[in-house]
Order: C-alpha cells, then structure tokens, then sequence
C-alpha cells in the first residue's frame, strides 16, 4: 500500500514565491495571514491525511460504500475520519466567518484540498461537494436559508450534495427534466437523478441536496431550470434534523475507481413529492450553477494534481526498493538509477510541480477576482477550462507512469498503483468533459473576448522571456529557447483560431482538444520557468528554502522544458491543420464498409 | 456489453495490397493460399470471435479463474469455448505439417488471432501462449521431445505455458535462481516462478511448462540458464498424461485486468522436484528465449490493436444511439455528430488502420526472412520493439479515448469499457516492458548495426514520399507534406543518436522511449501514407474494395497525418535534447528536500 507524505516545501514555495500569498492576504485585509501561517495548516493538515486518510483509502477501494433500503452505509471507518476532519475545523477553512468560517483565502483552502484529495480522493470528494454547496448558498440563497443551512454545512456537521445530471442529461443539461411543483411555501421535487456523488451516507445527521428542476411553466432548455434545496431530513423549528424527506438512494453505480465514494442513483419524490426550497429565483437556476463552476472545475483539476502527486510518491519510493540488474562490483542496481525509470520519475515530478504552480495560481486568481479585480477574473476565466482539463489528462498518463515504474506489481491489486489509475479515470468526465472544458476554452474564453485573456496571458510569458534572457546561466538559456519556441508555435495557433472561427461550422470544436492541451503545456512550462527564475535569484539570498531544493526546482523546470514542452509544437501543429478530415467520412466509412 | 465484428474488409486490404500476400505466399511455395482463402479465414474465425469468445470476455472479467488445491479452476464457459477453437482446428493454423498443423503464414496465424485477442484477450492468451511452447521446442528440442509433445500443442489437445519470471529476476532474467538437477535421463526442477500466465487450468488433459533454470555448475548470470520441459502430467509409455508432476499453482494474482487469464504463482518440486526435460543443450536456456522473442514480442503488441479495435467498435456504436443537445428543429444530436467525439473516434479509428498495417507488415517479414531474406530479418529487428512498445502504449490512449466517448457510462464498469481499459494496461509490462523495448531499440537495433536498418526505413519512407509528390491530389498532398516534416525530424534524431550513443553513459537509455514512440508514429504514418497511396490508385481500377471504402483509407491517413504525425517532430525535438536533466537530481532532491 502506498503511504503519503505531503509535499509541503513546495506548497510552501509556491505559495510564497509564484502567488505571492502574502501581498494577496494584505490586499484581502486579513491581518495575520501569510505564507508562515499557511505553511503551518498545511502541515497540520498533512498529520490528518497521512496517519487518518491515507490509509484508508485503499480500504474504500476494497469494500465500497454499500445501499439498501434507500440508505446508503459508507466504508468503515470513513464516519471516524469525518469526524475527526470535521472536529479540527478543516471543512470551515474558507467559509465566511458570519456563518462559522475561519474566512482564509480560497488559496490556502486549495492548498489545503490538495492533501485530502492525495489522501484519499473518495473520502475528500464529500466535503468537495459540501464546498460546493456552500458557494451556491451563499452566492444566492435567501436570508432564511442561508441562517439554517450555511452553519452546519461550514461546520461540516451536514454535507452537500449537487444534483444535475440525468440518464438523458448529461453533457447537455438543457434535457433536465426533474419537475418542481409549487406548494404553498415551498415545492415538491419529483425527479430521478445520476451520477450523485455521496448522495447518501450516515456520517452526518444531515445531507443537503441541491437539486436542479423545472416549474411547470418553465420555458424549454436551459431557461427553464431551477435549482432547489432538498433536505434529506426536514427540519423542525429549532433548525434541527426531523422528519426523513421524500428522497432516497436508489441504487449505486458500480464504478472503475472511487470505490469509496458512493455514486448515487438518487430519486426524489417517490411518495408524495419531496419537499423542496428555491434558491434565489425562478429558472436562474443554471446561471447559478456557473456561478460556483469555476471553483468546482478548478477542484477536479486540483484531483488530477493530487493523485498524481500520491502515484509520483509511491513511483519513487518503489523504485529506491526494486533493484534489478547488477554493476560490475556485483552490487544490485536500483531501477531509479536506470535512465528509463528515470525519465518516468522526472515527468511525474515536473508535470506535478508544474500542475501545482498552475493550480494555486488560479485559485488566487478567484481570490483577487473576489476583490473586483478585472484582470484576475479573465485569467480565471481562461485558467479554468485548462485547470480542469489539462490536469486530468495529465493524470491519466501521470498515474499510469506510476503503474509502469512497478511493472508487474503495478498491475497487482495490492500495491495500490491500480487504484489511484483506476481513481483518476473519472476526472475527465465528471464536472466537466474534457471535450465540454476544450470547448469552453476555444469558445467563451478565446474566441468570444476576441483573445483579449489570451494575449494578456502571453504578455505575461513574454515577459518572463525577458527576465530569462537577461541572465547567462545556461539553464535558464534553455528555458529561455524551449518556451520561446513553445511560445512562438502558441502563438500562430491562437491567431488562426482566430482568424478561421467562423470558417465552417466545426472548427473549432475539431482543434479544441489540441488547442486547450497546447495552453496547458505552456502555462505549466511558463509558471515552471518562472519558479525557476525566482529560484535562481533566491540562490543568492538568504531563504528558507535551501540550495539544493532551488537547484531542484531550476532543474526540474529543465526537464519540463526538454519533455513536455515540444508538446506545444506538436498540438499547435495539429492546430493549423484545422483537423480538417475530421468529418470527411461517412458513419458507413467509419465502420469500415 | 460490447459486441464485436471482424474488421474483415480492412484486414483483407492490408493482406492483398500492404502485405503482398499472394507474393508472399508463391515464395513460400504454397500454392494454394492466397488473400481470398485468408479472408475466408478471417471470417469464419470472426464467428467464433463474435458469437462465442466475445460474450464470455466480461464474463471473464466479473468470475475470474479461482485456485483450489494446486489446481486452477477458470471462468465458467471457457473450457467449452477452448474445445470448440480446438475441434475447429484454430490452434493448428500455423504449425509444421510434419506435427499436425496447417502451415499457414504467419502473417494469416496473426491477422486471425488479431480477432481473438479483440474478442477475448484473456482467453487467447492461452493459445498465444501455446504457440511460444511450440516454436521453442521446433526449434531447439530433440526429436523425441518434439514427437511427444508437438502433436498435441499443435492440435490445441495440451497448452504450454513460459516460465521465466521470479520475484527476484524480472526484466533482468540474469537473476534467474530456479534449480534444474541432473538425474538420469532427466532433471529434478525445484523454484518459484510467479507472473505465469495461464500456468494452470482445467481445459485440457496436460499442460506443457517452459521453465528456465539453474543446473548446478553453471556460469552466473544470463550464461548460466537452461530451458526444460516440465509437463503437469508425466507421459506414459503411450505418451499420455499419466501422473501428476511436482508442479502446482499456489496462487493466483489479483489484477487490474485480465482477470480471465489465470496469473499463477507456481511452484516447482515443493515435494521430490519436478521431473524436467533439457531443451536444446545446457546453459542456452536464454538464448533459447531469444529466437522466439520476436515472435512473441509481436504478439503483445498485437493484442495493443486487438483491444483498441474493440474500444473503437464500441466507442462507434454508442455515438451513434446516446444524443446530448438538439438542433433548432429540436432533432436529438448524437454524440458522434459533436466535432470533439468525432476527433475521438477518428483518433482510434486512424490509430488502429496504422497499428493493423504495421503489426501485419512485421508479421510477414517474419515469414520473409524463415526464407533467407536478410533485409526481412533486419527488418524484423527494428520493427519488433516498435511494435510491442509503441502499439501496446498507444493502446492505452485508444481505450481511454473509448470511455471518454462513453462520458459517466465508461467509468461504469456494467458497460465493458472500463475493462477493456483495465485489460490493456498489461500490456505496455509484460513480454519486456516498454523500457526493455525501447532500449532494444535504440540499442541493438539501431546503434549496434551503425544505422543500417534505420537508414533502410528512411529510404523506403523516401520512396513513399517520392510516390507521394508524383500526385496532384490535394489529400495526397498533404500526405506528402506531413509525412516530409516527420521524415526530417526523425532523421535529425536518429543521425543526433548515432553521434551521440558514448557521450554519456545514459545518453542512450534517456532519451529511448521518445526514439520508440517518434518511430512508432513514423512507421504507422508511413504505412498509412502508403494505404493511401494504393488506394488512390485502386479507385482508377476494377477493385473489391468500392470506393467508399478507398476514399475512407485516404481520408483517415490524411487525420493520421494531421493528428499523430505532429508528434514525431515532438519526440524528435526530445530527443535532440539528449533530455540532459534526467540524472540532475539527487534522490533527496525528487523527495523535495
């Protein structure tokens, strides 16, 4: 089984150096927040994960969460562990202090998720969907609402849940077609809903749904959606868990991966209808789903970091272990000393580092947004389509590396390398296709503003190819040359996007893919030179961070240089093509008639 | 559950016009075969691929084999199966005449077990398995060994198994410390070998084991390593399995995939030894391994295209009936008519055409040098770490591309995606990893002869290009185009490997995989640039084909070329890198010190 150990040098480093959390927490005015304190919660935090969620998470993989009678029972020993998680104040780090939150800058929280998520993805997925709950309620809920529901789910005492898709509304969820009836002050929900994360459990006595459904007048598609709270227990009028809702869990989903993390069929309205709340108002309920979209998105990209940190922790541990083959002396050789194996190490490092740099930027980026601040709301805007997407796909090859690095015993059920492949598998779907962010990317953030946050972002990078260039280390040369080329191919790819959007009905939607796989190798590579800058320039000072965790990161950025970043070239090549024979077969042609 | 149907009429076109088959078979002297008997081939075995080996591959997946006693039971239905592959006389395709068998090409035994490995790969494991028992013993055993136990290997009557791996000497088979001790007219075998692929059953009435071992004088190392025949049933004086062998299975892996194909831990002479026979002479027990190698190598690598035409089948069938969104006619939207799903499964459906026409290509120049031609044998060479490293790695991204097709519905394991996902992720490990391929093939493939096979690969990619520019069609053109920027990238990496392969001493070892992968992309868009080619001038002709179906081989090139070729300049440009940070890291500084 793997262990974990979290990487808090360089969260510290990131944090620190690439986001700049402590001019960040002065501009939110929070006093006595900074890198120093966040540097100790993540430590803190570190104990819970690697000594309570670590190991449980293959025993979720195990003996998943099992249903009957509409209720759901989680694996054991998960209800101790929220307990504990909940006891310590972790799921009340970001809430807003009026409703019991420590009101910490989403940047910490992100940090923070990082671990949980490594830990033990299934388990940090409930209070995932709490977090996101959290955000609709506070973003659009009435006064009542917020007073009865926002404490307990900041607290973590209940946990949220999110209910979009149905089995004919998935992608498009202009198809929902879950029916809200109005009855007096509040609505009956009827409806069947899928793929709902932690739909049930028994760790808290409450769970608050938030479900999307359609009033009977409502207008078709997607202006026609509301959304709704459904308590799974009603309240009484002292605000606590009474009466069970109309509301069960049907059945659960029999999943690759995320065992622990019961994938409900939930429905809603068996009997008499379940009893439930508007928030905010009539058929706006897909506008507020946008409105919290960013974070969730920017959350399951975070996963992708996490189980790609977990599998790169495991790949180089197992690798000082195995040996095979021998030197001449007749000493055994360790595989991490085989060139191979390696490479293999080397990429998972500098794609995590590089995940990481992105990652945390982005979400300071939603804190700086949060202060009104224009430009960091483009960035968002453009950033997370590329957190979401690009980190899970690097995941998948990431995670799978891991598996390769244990060879044989990678396969094996045992040694946990499977679990976190299989695990990572479901990022690119759910929250999200990566088709949907690809679209997302090409569409609403690079071709509807003009490229204007797409130009910004590659001012940025030509400045920091200024800074590279202005030093004689020939490390930096190098990164200098690898990211003016990616840059440069970047570049002529964004300009025909531009230029050829409206050619024919599909093209962007053909180069999508390349092009959000383009942006996100060469955000990574620039945030990776740009570390490697700030490295560069901290050898020189007093820090405390040491010369050869610098080195490291001067270095890795290297590798990230010679190793992913002629991918740029590669997806912005596919990108000029237009992709042009992607429609040029028939159904028949395709299936080889 | 995925259905299957044999890509009859793709195989065919590749036989007659990539391959050459009716040549092939006059050199071969036999007279009788051509490219219409292997169609006709091809299509019955296609019915016992779709209607019976295909249904029972989930099956497989859910009841894997299970031991008791020594004695492995495997999934209900397969023993039937394997008695009809047997009776219908499958197993006998391409042995010698002179033992019962068929004496087919090996080019028609591989276009057919294409089908079983897309229909069943757990259960074709078995007869794959077999047919490496068969080689070794035609080409090293006795002519006693061969008469005993030829006959029924051939006819499907036995299977035989390879058993090489211990827990301490995997890729590195030096360590082999398994014991072989002369007595008598025999030898008494005593060790463990674990990763031994259907190493027990009850299909058959004996099973023949390949098992490497130690004797007691012989040189350390790979020196020092002989091949033995340990049958689970001792013969009789008839030459029938009579009584049980020191031999057992005690336990069997709990794998990721695969689960149909019993993985064994067996244990050989826990009791008295088990009674083994020499193959060949003392102590060339590895080089033994090595004249089969070829063969299987290319197997494995075959059953990458195998399961990624099945992922595609399904992928294909599932875009056409699962819709999300309408057109302004309210008319449902299938997912296939979405620009990014349609890039998906034109991914796969070019990926498979470029992996059927290498895998068969290298197949068929194994049947050209058994004839003495020494071109055919250097090809050989250096297609065979290409096509069990590159074909079963792109195998990956072809599975995945299939549950990402299937959105939620992949990651939901009733739906058979998830598996054939799970099911290929062995294949990039066993039969010598990616890395061992990727080492063979910068190494003694194309540093060892000074270039010579490769220069021979650029000049017929050449002569393609040549053909190519003679064309005023624009498809061809653009073939022509792309196919030139690869062709330039990888000869800048190959001429950088050559002058560069004692620089340093991992010079060589860190940048093999991006040499494997840069090749692999090369070949498969070389050879679908000469489909094309062929197709092109097909559509002039009388043909069997029709023109739909040429135009669908051109077009798909033509995505190849826009799609993966761009990613041999991307591996290229890695490679020119030397990818010198590989080594620049201390192990403390990959922990984040």
């Amino acid at each position: 089984m793997s262990t974990y150990t979290p990487p808090v040098k360089d969260a510290s480093f990131v944090l620190d150096q690439l986001v700049g959390l402590d001019q960040l927490c002065e501009t939110l005015q929070l006093d006595e927040v900074n890198t120093e304190l966040a540097t100790v919660i993540i430590e803190e935090a570190g104990k819970l994960a690697s000594d309570v969620l670590a190991p449980l998470n293959r025993v979720g993989d195990e003996k998943g969460a099992t249903v009957a009678d509409g209720q759901v029972q989680e694996t054991a020993g998960f209800a101790d562990a929220y307990q504990q998680f909940v006891e310590n104040g972790w799921a009340t780090l970001t809430g807003p202090e009026a409703f019991g939150g420590q009101n910490l800058p989403n940047v910490i929280g992100t940090a923070v998720n990082e671990l949980w998520h490594s830990s033990n993805m299934s388990f940090a997925l409930c209070p995932m969907l709490s977090q996101g709950a959290v955000e609709a309620l506070i973003a659009h809920g009435s006064d009542e609402l917020k007073a009865h529901y926002l404490p307990p789910l900041i607290s973590g005492e209940w946990t949220g849940t999110m209910n979009l898709t149905e089995p004919n509304a998935g992608s498009d969820l202009a198809a929902v077609a879950a029916k809200a009836t109005p009855a007096g002050d509040h609505y009956k929900i009827n409806g069947q809903k899928i793929f709902i994360t932690w739909g049930d459990h028994q760790m808290t006595s409450n769970i608050v749904h938030l479900v999307l459904a359609r009033l009977p007048d409502a207008p078709a598609g997607v202006k026609g959606i509301s959304l709704f709270i459904v308590p799974k227990y009603l309240l009484d009028d002292q605000g606590q868990p009474a009466e069970l809702n109309d509301v069960s869990c049907i059945s659960l989903e029999h999943k690759m991966g995320i065992h622990g993390s019961p994938t409900c069929v939930m429905s809603f309205g068996d009997n008499d209808g379940a009893i439930g709340y508007l928030v905010g108002e009539e058929n706006k309920g897909l506008s507020y789903m946008f409105t919290m979209m960013n974070h969730a998105r920017q959350a399951v990209g975070l996963q992708g970091l996490s189980i790609s940190e977990r599998a790169y922790q495991q790949a180089l541990e197992y690798s000082q272990e195995r040996t095979q083959g021998s030197r001449k002396d007749g000493s055994k050789i360790a595989i991490i000393d085989h060139p191979d194996v390696r490479r293999m190490l080397m990429a998972m490092k500098a794609g995590n580092e590089a995940m990481r740099a992105l990652a945390y930027r982005a979400a300071a980026d939603i804190d700086h947004a949060h202060q009104g601040d224009q430009a960091a709301h483009a960035r968002v805007d453009l950033y997370t389509p590329i957190v979401k997407g690009w980190m899970t796909e690097l995941a998948q090859e990431l995670t799978s590396l891991n598996i390769q690095v244990l060879g044989g015993m990678g396969f094996i059920e045992e040694t946990g390398a499977a679990q976190h492949y299989r695990d990572a598998r479901i990022l690119p779907i759910y929250e999200g296709t990566t088709g949907i962010q690809a679209f997302d990317l090409i569409g609403r953030k690079t071709v509807y503003d003009k490229g204007a946050a797409l130009k910004a972002l590659h001012a940025d990078i030509n400045n920091t190819l200024t800074q590279l260039s202005a030093s004689d280390s020939p490390q930096l040369a190098l990164l200098h040359s690898k990211l003016k080329t990616a840059l440069t191919h970047a570049t002529a790819a964004g300009e025909w996007i531009l230029e050829n959007s409206a050619s024919t009905p599909h093209t962007l939607g053909n180069v999508s893919f390349d092009n959000l796989m383009m942006m996100g190798y060469l955000t990574g590579g620039w945030l990776l030179a740009q570390s490697a800058l700030l490295a560069s320039q901290l050898t020189t000072q007093d820090n405390p961070y040491g010369d050869a965790f610098l080195q490291g990161k001067i270095a890795t950025a290297c590798f990230y240089a010679e190793y992913f970043l002629p991918r740029v070239s590669q997806h912005a090549d596919t990108v000029l093509t237009g992709l042009s024979s992607t429609f040029a077969l028939t159904t028949e042609q395709m299936q080889g008639a």
